[in-house]
């Protein structure tokens, strides 16, 4: 006899995982970074420093930092903000977490409950939405352009919300390299959202995960650093510049509102050795290193957008990246992202369908989101070709490819 | 103005932290290990070994392995656990996790509901019974002896609910080196306690996180390995033999469960450094490395009890600890450990009060758990007899300590 869980499992866990079957040869969805990049030698070098000088440290659950992380890490954090994104923070109000994903579990669930409401950007991460969704959290989507989120959607939004008796609990935003259309909100809308936050007397959950690899333009100031009043909640990660597999990622926070989360971070702590090499190589490495990925990622990018116009025409759309790891294309109306995703996985090729990105999945179902961060000039290329020839034998676009003509 | 967050929190964030103040000069609390035997030096050996052969398979979220955790690390848990614990399990059956108490949150969040049941051992540790409080689960406290969980307890237990009409979600229990008593419960209970459980239809969820640790008799094979019918879920750490910050600990489960379990570990991962480290250095170092633990460990309970006799004398009684890091130590009834904590904090000295360690508080309110793992044998001599003083103060007990008559 062999016992019946499903009898048994609780509401939450209906989802079922299917064993893992490995990367397909042109994975273009996830936020992978390329594998070059990842600065190894540096970082053993840091580990074993670090590890000979502290490693004793390892004894105690919080090492002598306490729960909220690694301090030297967390000084780490506070100096390189105000470097990059003109924030004065202490490390009393950064909280390191299991990459920004348990950042942003922590923060939804300090403050959302069945039935809320949140206001974010209508075009958004995936993971985001989904969490949402399983909270069973109502999300409204706002209309967005080249410069992000529009604050005229918004404050319209916010204004048919209270109209309805539905005060939101928040606003989600990633204004910088916002996931999926790499735009940058300016610093005159970053001012113009706070003041309709303070309107509406809701907070800011600013998730800067991005905000490192803009190639093109300024980095703006951080909303949280134009705030005044302790309206903003912020969270980033080391994933995309260093690693994504060591899982470091932070919240920076009020502590009226951190001491509230901090109870919720319940695994006793996140892995100390990767606090630990970070502490130690960030400090004299973080800005060159960054510096470094920026022109590769461009190139990539490029790579991308060239091949999306040789292949596919006048039939993409998209604005052009000026940082991140991913492209919103638009393809022509009768394209449904989500069978072109099935018909492309077949084919190898791995893309993130539009509504699982979008608030307004039936709006989007034409758009899809393609990640250049992992796979090689080479192999963009030749999935970008691939992609372009189910498109085409799926939904007869594009009809024209290079020098090609399908039909 | 200071936006005011108290107004929409969620109820799940009702609780505070408070600012960390360091450790107290006699911590006898939490799961902290002896500082020297972190193997600070073996470690960065295998850290910069294995970043530079797979430090590049960190720009993918779960490198060469996928979302179950590092695959030679997963490989080394199941040789491992055939040794110790006659588990025969494969790598498909394991996901590593943020140290077990990850893996506790996630069993936890798979099966349970509010309102449900868990049954588990009457005294037991006080992260399980906070965490099944937050859920709104109730449980059951089972009666022990010398050999833990006594199954003629058991029973009356899974027969008193079922008469109420209430079939519990899980028997949890800690078979090996139990938190807090240090017993141990013999194959044949475990065996009987795996017929009660197929009696009842109940699965079992074994916390095996101390089972390395016995330095006294042999380690039994685990409920898991005893099983037929894939009743038993497993959790385990490396917490307590290499160093708890370090983060990883682990769930084995047959796979209907556990791809029930892996969509709501939903970070992204845990630290890659960390399993890499673990992976590199376990297969040749782990039996050496906790063989060489135990004399310290020995003589560290030795201390302990040692200063409970001299120093409390009649008045403490306790199981002489054969593994583990912590004694159970009954008091006087007059004692009321909760109050005894608090005068004892004041004079610098850490303990976990019986009512938050036991399922019956009242019953146990002159019980207290005695954590000897970090502490030297100098800081436990010293403790101990600091906090004979202050017991006898607050409670007129011990009267007579070492060749002292207090009075």
């Amino acid at each position: 006899m062999t016992f019946d869980y499903s009898a048994i499992l609780s509401s939450r866990a209906a989802a079922a995982a299917s064993p893992w079957k490995g990367y397909p040869p042109y994975h273009f969805v996830g936020g992978n970074i390329d594998e070059p990049t990842v600065p190894s030698e540096a970082l053993a070098e840091a580990v074993k420093k670090v590890l000979l000088a502290e490693g004793h440290d390892m004894a105690k659950y919080g090492m002598e930092s306490g729960p909220q992380g690694y301090l030297p890490l967390r000084q780490f954090i506070c100096d390189n903000l105000k470097r990059c994104a003109a924030m004065k923070v202490s490390p009393d109000e950064v909280l390191v977490t299991t990459g920004s994903l348990q950042a942003m579990d922590l923060v939804n669930a300090a403050l959302l409950e069945p039935g809320d409401v949140v206001v974010l950007e209508g075009a958004n991460y995936g993971g985001a939405l989904s969490r949402l969704r399983k909270l069973g959290v109502d999300f409204v989507g706002v209309d967005l352009d080249e410069g992000g989120m529009r604050m005229d959607s918004l404050r319209d939004t916010m204004e048919a919300l209270k109209a309805d008796g539905r005060k939101p609990k928040m606003i989600y935003t990633i204004p910088t390299v916002q996931n999926p259309t790499g735009t940058v909100m300016s610093t005159e809308r970053r001012l113009e959202m706070l003041e309709i936050a303070r309107d509406y007397d809701v907070p800011i959950f600013e998730d800067d995960c991005y905000a490192d690899l803009i190639w093109e333009g300024e980095r703006p100031p951080a909303i949280y650093s134009l705030d005044t009043d302790g309206r903003v909640i912020y969270c980033a990660t080391f994933s995309k510049t260093i690693a994504p597999a060591l899982r470091v990622g932070y919240i920076v926070a009020p502590w009226t509102v951190l001491k509230h989360i901090m109870p919720l971070k319940t695994d006793g702590g996140s892995g100390a050795l990767e606090q630990m090499v970070l502490a130690e190589y960030l400090p004299s490495n973080f800005e060159r290193h960054v510096n470094g990925l920026l022109p590769m990622l461009k190139e990539k990018a490029e790579a991308m957008t060239q091949s999306l116009d040789e292949h596919f025409g006048a039939s993409a759309d998209y604005i052009k990246p000026i940082g991140g790891i991913y492209i919103w294309v638009t393809l022509p109306d009768m394209v449904d992202t989500r069978k072109l995703s099935a018909a492309a996985a077949a084919a190898g090729v791995a893309l993130n369908p539009g509504p699982e990105w979008s608030v307004d999945g039936e709006a989007n179902k034409h758009r899809m989101r393609l990640c250049f961060g992992h796979p090689s000039v080479e192999n963009i290329k030749e999935g970008i070709a691939k992609l372009a020839d189910v498109c085409h034998r799926e939904f007869g676009v594009p009809l024209r490819s290079g020098n090609v003509h399908r039909g």
